[in-house]
């Protein structure tokens, strides 16, 4: 290694352990060993403006182990990002821009929040994906618009999580060529050496997905890193895996051992490493020639932005549709006409709002070049096709329809990516019960205030014959329970159009449309409501004067409410209905409307197939609701519903025994 | 083919192919594909006794492709298991042994629910290390007492689900050699060719993961998928995959068409498909030759189990105590003394509830010889490792502990398939926000009536530094919400040995532990009632006469609401104090208990570091809990709690605000 080399991978290995250290929690052992990595990538070959960190057309970096945040936030600040040598010494404290793991939006620079293993690796998988997709739409001779790698760093724990196989496996398929890993190949874990559980020859592994494999004998040698990443960068058709031999806790008393993963080396052992290195002792310590090495690459960094927009002002002149829809595209402007989407169902009589769903891609997918997505291989069920565009592959990048195969979990996962890259509105569908397979990605998208929308369809009991493997009981609850998720379970198609329109506009959380698999009415008789009421999450569909009970119900069983509103009316009980197809749309409006929705004093009785549990909070007591405790149970949907007790005659009893 | 083979093989086809016909639902193509693959496995190789679906030495077998239960339900039924034809006739329809999806418990002769892809896989992986285990502690020269194979059929779509690929690896490390899998590998998924999104080498890379991977080129060829699992058994130190061509939707006008993968043929094609195969079209038809091959077979196998139980006779004379314990561990009875745990704790002051469970192992593990266990690579955080154990590896089968890797979902599945298994109480470990990782396991193990066991440690925002990635806020209200369930948040080491007793001892349904990372008080004070009430799930710790307030706290709160109670009474306000550590165990409750409790007319608060959301049913209004709404935050674990107001000051206001 050079001089200077050395002397900026020791800058980033020390300035981690520092931080660790100071901190009294953190990893070290991770940055000592991957520093040279780290380095490597940021020094020689990516493309960054620290005084934009958000530049469209930068590369992407991942670190997708996050627990190896001081590094990166030691990249981050020699590299000139908004990052203070301050908040280094703040490392993991409250306030500060350093927190434990990654998190996206709190530190410049950081693309992605990662943490949970497996999850950054595959949202890689997602920033290639989407790169790959803009260029294809928007390059033209001489403008290479969007045009950059996605680098990452990933790790055994990583790859022995199932959400990275399954992106790798759709990434060899895709054959994303720019999209290059370094593999940090310590053989050591939490529990001590990987050979304990992990055996596998993941060279192998990864030749099997498609990936070309690249091996890197020895982490300080940084010119065959380099060569190596070069290599990966020539194969445009094949995504990379660069398998380094690191040292976990390298050049410390504890290299290779796992009590250097989660814990600050200590103070003996720390000074130790630093003497072994010929470094100076003094906490975050950065040599002047660090430091000007750094700041030599600025005007370089910024040249690379300058000339980009001159680029994006010429492609502006010769192509200015494209220009300007690419411009939209970045900056995420949505709005939608509600009522072009309603339109689309003007005849409708009945029609399962998956169905509904479908229709409302077909049209939003004209409206919004944004809009891209796919299924975890149920495509034809979830009605997740946009039936005049291609399918993306290897072959044509164009395509707007994604097959992500029986992949749940990486799935979610890429939608939080290729959100993350900016440019899309990405959706993805499965049954509503395999919600559960990808709730980690649900959750981390609500974590980072990110758009992805999940279809999840066949919403309850009345799947019917597949059985309760296939019968979302508490899912539905499930998903409301997460903070800063947009959960809608619309009536009809009408209300499907309006939790469409949500799902678009909401640019800082995900949403999640829940829809049925059986036919419902269409209301269009309450059109009015619905149009005024839906976009609020719950609304009076059909009033009763001097009602002495309101029912309240979502998805399909707002159709049972709406019948048992008539049961009860010749038995001489005035009950309205409120359809609730959203509880956080509901919760954002206000006190006022929402006490006109639900008055104090009014009997209040709930109607949902799922867990009751929850529902206290809007009808006071789960003896007001009709849901479900059990599983479900294989026979045709309506039996199943009826048998549960989804029928007019219990809900017209249940409701008398309550008034 | 030999004539009675394929006479059976044909059965086996168009007795499935008809009930999806008659029902007008599910999924003809692959029993149609793979009838052969069932056939051989079960003719040629499996040991099973229909007379007695539970005999313990059995075969085991699985289906892991769910969808495919119609040739399941054919092969019992010519098996002579108590699967009438009626069964089959009445396939999806209400109150029917023959569900939509395979469903443990619901049909004699089905070892395993599957249907959500890839968990019937990985729990072959379960079974196949209980197997082993077992083996090496029962098994002496001449007694081979546990000694049978885990056979099972797999399908493309398992294998793109990341979770078989954990499990797989897994496998390969551990040199499973009794696990014995012929993958379908027919190149058709719903939304066409695998091509589309599995263009992967699946035989490199299983052979990554260390199986041995063996080819049949034609399904056809029975006498070359015998000879397959020859091999497969032959080869004791790897398991087997054996990759089978076959053609979804064989002799079918839609062979090799997507289309026929879950929806009825159609009488037409179902009509061609018997011509073809020079079939009678008369449905549900079982020729004579075919009764009579499987009728033969009968003295056999009740011979395979008169021979087992012989052995297991003199093994009694030989070995009384293994064989004792061997009997009790397949019969599954465990009683606990609840004070010998507690004893445990005698000179306890402050512990973290982790920390506690660990200790309620290692003297768990010497009571209880079915209790294994282990941790998705977190053993020295979650505190799962069994100090006076080994691990069990490739080449010492004896450990009762498991390194998982870090593979939480293959984790929660193999779980299940340990305890389906039988002889097992297995237990694991990952922090609690990852338990969604493993979330779809917790409800197969639900939904299938199972006791898994969870230990989820590092239980709220008190994680501290690791940040909000690593801080579970929805996580425990998520797991309560899952039917069968039961979830116990204990807020110290006395009321750890409750939970670990309750998880030891309820064998129908799945336990998750909720434990703390942080020290608390041991309530040693209180002693005798937490050891009455913490077993109900709820109980009043701290009664206060005239009590104007009860505060509910769960976990580590409960010390926050002893506090509080304190100086609630300094300012002359009587509050009384319930620790609740399971909803679940308290609602088991009497009527009486429960308002003895909580008694009406009282105002309830409760205190729990997570969502608010589901409280309402115990406190009446979301205003009175001090929860979390929103992700937590990267700092030291007191200043996170500080900064959300779970401190004394903040909690005495919002009581008083509600008084």
């Amino acid at each position: 290694m050079q001089a200077i080399d050395q002397a900026c991978v020791n800058t980033l290995r020390f300035l981690a352990a520092d931080q660790v250290e100071k901190a009294k929690s953190g990893h070290p052992g991770f940055p000592l060993g991957t520093a040279p990595l780290m380095y490597t990538i940021w020094d020689r070959y990516m493309s960054y403006n620290p005084a934009n960190p958000d530049w469209f057309n930068r590369d992407r970096f991942i670190l997708s182990p996050g627990h190896g945040s001081a590094l990166m936030y030691a990249m981050l600040h020699v590299a000139g990002y908004d990052l203070p040598i301050e908040e280094l010494k703040n490392f993991r404290q409250w306030g500060s821009k350093t927190a434990g793991h990654p998190e996206r939006g709190l530190t410049p620079g950081v693309d992605v929040s990662t943490g949970p293993l497996g999850h950054g690796f595959a949202m890689g998988v997602g920033f290639a994906m989407a790169e790959a997709m803009l260029a294809a739409r928007y390059n033209k001779p001489d403008f290479p618009v969007v045009d950059h790698y996605t680098f990452g760093i990933t790790s055994d724990g990583d790859q022995m999580e199932g959400v990275s196989g399954e992106a790798a496996s759709l990434a060899g398929t895709l054959g994303l060529g720019k999209l290059i890993y370094l593999y940090d190949d310590n053989k050591i874990t939490i529990e001590g050496s990987t050979d304990i559980a992990f055996s596998e020859d993941v060279e192998m592994r990864f030749k099997a997905y498609g990936w070309q494999v690249l091996r890197v004998a020895d982490s300080e040698d940084i010119e065959a890193m380099a060569a190596a990443i070069q290599e990966a960068k020539a194969d445009t058709t094949h995504p990379s895996l660069i398998i380094v031999r690191t040292h976990i806790g390298y050049g410390s008393p504890k290299q290779d051992m796992a009590s250097c993963h989660g814990e600050p080396l200590g103070a003996e052992a720390l000074a130790a490493a630093k003497e072994k290195a010929g470094w100076s002792q003094e906490m975050f310590y950065v040599p002047e020639e660090v430091k000007e090495h750094f700041n030599a690459k600025l005007p370089a960094c910024a040249e690379a932005e300058a000339n980009w927009n001159h680029i994006m002002e010429s492609y502006a002149m010769c192509y200015p549709e494209l220009a300007q829809e690419l411009a939209d595209r970045i900056s995420g402007k949505v709005e939608i006409d509600l009522s072009e989407l309603e339109a689309i169902f003007k005849d409708n009589a009945k029609t399962a709002t998956r169905a509904a769903s479908g229709d409302v891609i077909q049209k939003l997918a004209a409206m919004v070049p944004a809009l891209v997505g796919g299924s975890a291989d149920l495509g034809p069920s979830n009605k997740t096709v946009i039936k005049a565009e291609k399918y993306f592959s290897k072959l044509d990048r164009t395509g707007r329809n994604i097959h992500f195969g029986v992949r749940e979990h990486a799935m979610g996962t890429i939608l939080n990516g290729i959100t993350l890259h900016g440019g899309f509105i990405p959706f993805g569908g499965t049954f509503l019960v395999f919600a559960d397979f990808l709730r980690p990605t649900i959750r981390l998208a609500a974590l980072m205030g990110i758009q992805s929308v999940f279809v999840l369809t066949h919403d309850s009991i009345a799947v019917g014959e597949d059985g309760p493997t296939h019968q979302p009981i508490e899912t539905t609850m499930g998903l409301r329970i997460i903070p800063n998720v947009s959960v809608i379970r619309p009536a009809d198609a009408l209300e499907t159009a309006a939790a469409w329109k949500m799902a678009v506009e909401q640019k800082t959380k995900p949403t999640c449309l829940l829809l049925s698999r059986q036919n419902l009415p269409t209301l269009h008789e309450y059109a009015a409501a619905v149009h005024e009421g839906a976009v609020k999450g719950a609304y009076v569909l059909s009033p009763a004067e001097n009602a002495k009970v309101i029912l309240i119900g979502t998805g399909s069983e707002v159709e049972l409410c709406l019948k048992a509103q008539k049961a009860l009316a010749e038995e001489g009980i005035a009950a309205s209905v409120v359809s609730m197809p959203s509880w956080d749309l509901f919760e954002a409006q206000s006190e006022e409307y929402k006490a006109s929705v639900l008055p104090a004093g009014v009997t209040k009785f709930a109607v949902e197939a799922g867990v009751p549990y929850g529902w206290a909070k809007y009808v006071g007591d789960e003896k007001n609701v009709l849901g479900i405790t059990t599983f479900g149970a294989s026979a045709p949907g309506g039996v199943v519903l009826d048998k549960y007790g989804f029928n007019v005659e219990n809900l017209v009893a249940k409701v008398k025994a309550v008034l």
